[in-house]
């Protein structure tokens, strides 16, 4: 068994009791959000249930989610309100939550951060001690590029999820990043989004994007795939790879976050990915692809419930 | 000798009456302008007087800017203004007055044609009779992506620089481009330009990257390096690469653009790019840097007019 002690890329689908033993071979287990929990305001089907049952079986359960849009807080509350009665702002690690504890405990910042980024970033940089840039509220529409004020303070840049996105943000984070010294952070690299109705929105790395071509600099990205916010999660509560399972939506995003970390993975199907694309990569002959392919596959986690009722 | 009649790559300092064999051997000039003509509101000294002195000499002198924030008629004043007596609106080739020539003429678009772009951008589409979807006046600043309105006619779009770039404009880009039947043009790719006080701006190229990573596509670009300007030119003029000479002051556009058409090219030192790094790209064992390096390379075009009027 390769993968950290998962099914070895195998892209196996595997429900009932060969589920159960997976579950019960497991101490923890991270889930996605988007695409796995919910879906916009509606938990998938029996999956507050799913969550329940790996609680009350001993699981400790960890929500790892690329989504910066929202403090911590606001996810509680997200958790209550569609159902799951068992979830703490203390379980939920957003990769907006991710970045702050990065700046504060591991770049240890001192100076200001240029915070590209909607109430969720901003709100857990603040929660984390982190000092922000404030909007200057004396620009107007007609201040310009040329003679906008730079603060003398910053340090780093970091750029999230923003719907308030403009072309004087990208221009002052250019400026900024032009001393070698000042941090770049991404807080995610998801390119789009799904929306209702067949709509996308750009993601977080969209503006990442435009902003390392402007600079001509890449960003340290802290979201899946890397592997920081497992390191986020394993600092505070002592986790083992070989113990613990990712469940994600995503190929290029969940999937590869858990081989990035060497965790066993499981696709499920109610997001993004499907079985024909992680066949297609099982398939491949490029090495690099290989790490895209899940040891398992569910139709939704509300298997994990059906599995563990069983016995 | 190489690339179109060139030097070879060779990197070689010209001035004096070698210079002179040189222009005297080609029928056409072709020059960048920000960087080579002018920098900012200022000619670059001797610049008029070298145009002067090339058109008194017979030859026929173009404009290839991948500027794209001015209309050409915008730019015949500059021209004017700033000494030149005899540039005319028809020598000037913007990326912005080729990519309306490149929807009209190459692409014959049906349909209408979503604009990220400055003034320069959407007068010359007015100018060739592209139909451009105008900006709703009827959103305010809560429009939201969930709602916004879709013109269905549009069947292109097009980025340029634009300083008032917002998410908005690059959430419907990306809405636009889910057909792939849509055209993805970019005027043209500089990630950045530089502005006065060692401040920099963000170029096309980064609004580009922003919406090429959120729609999964790529652009076709019109601007240098792309050969499509030369052909434009080409087109209304009758040019002859082997008898063109293309003059600029950044390596990786203007002489990379060069030697995609096959033209000699010559490096000016009052831009972007220096000598040093003309000597890297030539010391490369990079095969694919090769195209980077200047058949020649001038202190100034002002070294044209000492050449010219050596005689």
């Amino acid at each position: 068994m390769a993968g950290g002690g998962g099914g070895g890329g195998g892209c196996r689908r595997v429900r009932g009791p060969e589920l159960r033993e997976l579950l019960d071979s497991k101490r923890d287990v991270l889930f996605d959000c988007d695409g796995v929990i919910w879906n916009g305001e509606a938990a998938v089907a029996g999956a507050p249930e799913a969550v329940r049952l790996l609680k009350q079986r001993g699981k400790r359960v960890f929500f790892v989610t690329n989504n910066c849009t929202r403090p911590r807080g606001n996810y509680a509350h997200k958790f209550s309100r569609l159902g799951f009665s068992d979830v703490s702002e203390e379980d939920i690690f957003s990769s907006a939550y991710c970045s702050a504890a990065y700046l504060r405990d591991v770049a240890r910042l001192s100076g200001k951060v240029f915070a590209i980024g909607c109430q969720g970033v901003l709100q857990e940089l603040r929660d984390a001690g982190v000092d922000v840039v404030a909007e200057d509220s004396a620009e107007g529409p007609d201040t310009s590029i040329y003679d906008c004020p730079l603060d003398p303070d910053v340090r780093a840049v970091l750029v999230g999820y923003d719907e308030k996105f403009n072309f004087m943000k990208l221009a002052k984070a250019c400026c900024y990043l032009r001393d070698s010294e000042c941090l770049f952070l991404a807080t995610d690299p998801d390119p789009w989004h799904p929306l209702r109705g067949g709509r996308v929105t750009p993601g977080s790395g969209s503006l990442t994007a435009a902003l390392e071509t402007a600079s001509s600099r890449k960003a340290t990205v802290i979201g899946k795939p890397s592997r920081f916010m497992f390191e986020c999660i394993a600092s505070q509560f002592d986790l083992d790879p070989a113990q613990s399972l990712m469940v994600g939506d995503r190929l290029e995003t969940d999937i590869l976050f858990g081989a990035n970390c060497g965790l066993c993975t499981v696709l499920t199907l109610t997001g993004v990915s499907t079985m024909e694309q992680a066949q297609e990569y099982k398939d491949s002959e490029a090495p690099e692809k290989k790490d895209f392919v899940p040891d398992y596959v569910v139709e939704s986690i509300a298997d994990f419930s059906e599995a563990l009722e069983d016995e």
